[in-house]
């Protein structure tokens, strides 16, 4: 991927940006250590590109992060007060939560730099694209993704343990970006090592990841509230861990998405409880091998997700 | 571990053992891998144990996986028929299904070798344990187990995706068993490379199963079922793959351990479904604090589980 000529942001190509973190939490600080990765690979293959690539400014509330940030050399400057920070930047990743997300873009629309490239990374994307839509200043153009690349362990300091490698980045483009803009991220993002970039309207996004990320999220808290034992993991032969792993969720964070995307992961909760009912009575019922049919479709129908779609676009 | 004295099995060290495995499956294959695989490494740094370490046979119903596993130099001697190899056998791994082991030990229990060590690898213990205290030889000892390290691949040729390092292994020891027998057993199965080691009762080995395992099943195979696109995984950040792994099933085993085990999971689902219909109250509700406090309360449940307990026993 990253053999491709650059495509340009705000008339640069990559390694001139100056690009701009808002919050360097999980998320943000990941992105940091993949754009540093990404570029210095390409020096590292001879390339020529400038030293470390972009230029990365990352805004915080918390000095102690923006502290480490600088002393990992992950950023080149760090500022409390977004206000000088981004008029500078072409290109700015926003690793809020939704509803700080909401008040970032209320607060400071004014300050963005002309003709800059704005992105985020929120769970949610109803909510966002209707603010953006809304109040979006005629000359930035603003992207929405969802980099599907979390970690239970969240913050700043765990942001090494976010692996981009081969994972999921979900883009809902809105009707004004415009195009240039939009290859130029697509291109970006898979240099950060992303496997498959899927191109989907907002609606449609927090339809499916009520479900796969969602729903998930609930069923493994759901697990969790209902076993006091401590050392259950001594009987643990993987499965529990698998599906319990996410319930070491980011409370306020996930509260906010449970709540941003009700009526959706409502839907998905009832849905799936009805197949655990239908389970529940083929297990209860007489009938051996109705439970071993539907077991056998399930197994069919897991095996053939795992098989698509193909490994990237 | 390996390097402690080794326990004898009716009076040989483990290198002297004739051990016979009945079924090779994705158990039986995996245990004779492990087997291999402990003691060449002993072999390799020179402390003089057979080449080979314990004689290894194996029964079992297909032809072409016998042949394999000869091939693949994992066992000495193939044996379609159980009669002229259980004789020889000092210790017995049964690698059956639940209800094809109680057929065998009923079947076969005249051509065990006098004074021979059995134990199984079946994922319900109390069926097992009612059997065998039944129906055991007086010269036999039978020391019930259950290996907590399967695989959503089953089968021979999936052996080699079972890894036992550092994996929990239950045993239901009976009043009845020989001390030695099982302080040697524990010892072999630490030289295979299980991390810890769990003894308790039949009762409650099924008890905590119905959750830590077969509870986590009938969850990842109704996640399935109630979501028919197969294209899902463009959407997947890791939760949904996590916690769907295992809805790859072998149909007919998780038939048989959802049915034995009945009571107990049906018991279980039922504690889950309160669960989660309480937390499908708080989505619903409108005390967004009372949400956050109970995913806290998960979260921090979630993290004292994974420090408990120590590493093995």
């Amino acid at each position: 991927m990253s053999d491709a000529t650059p495509i340009p942001i705000a008339g640069k190509p990559p390694e001139s940006l100056v690009l701009g973190i808002v919050g360097l939490g999980l998320m943000g600080g990941a992105l940091a250590l993949a754009l540093r990765r990404a570029f210095a690979e390409d020096e590292g293959r001879g390339r020529g590109g400038r030293r470390g690539g972009p230029r990365l400014l990352a805004c915080d509330t918390d000095g102690h992060t923006l502290t480490a940030a600088l002393d990992q050399g992950l950023i080149d400057e760090a500022f409390a007060d977004p206000a000088p920070m981004l008029p500078r930047c072409d290109l700015v990743f926003l690793c809020l939560n939704p509803s700080t997300l909401l008040w970032f873009l209320e607060t400071w629309m004014g300050a963005f730099k002309t003709g800059a490239l704005l992105t985020d990374i929120a769970g949610i994307k109803g909510s966002v694209v209707a603010a953006v839509e809304k109040n979006l200043r005629e000359d930035l153009d603003f992207i929405p993704g969802h980099p599907m690349a979390g970690s239970e362990k969240g913050g700043f300091a765990n942001a090494s343990h976010c692996d981009f490698r081969g994972k999921n980045y979900i883009l809902t483009p809105l009707k004004r970006n415009r195009p240039e803009n939009l290859a130029a991220l697509k291109a970006l993002i898979r240099r950060l090592g992303f496997g498959r970039i899927t191109e989907t309207t907002a609606a449609e996004h927090d339809r499916k990841i009520a479900f796969t990320s969602q729903l998930c999220h609930v069923i493994a808290a759901a697990l969790i509230d209902c076993e006091e034992d401590l050392e259950i993991t001594r009987f643990g032969g993987g499965s529990f861990e698998d599906l319990t792993r996410i319930a070491m969720l980011n409370a306020p964070m996930w509260t906010e998405l449970f709540i941003e995307n009700r009526a959706e992961l409502l839907k998905r909760i009832e849905r799936f409880e009805g197949s655990l009912d239908a389970l529940k009575a083929l297990i209860a019922g007489t009938n051996n091998r109705a439970l071993e049919e539907k077991l056998a479709l399930v197994r069919d129908r897991r095996t053939r997700m795992s098989l698509y779609p193909g490994p990237c676009d």
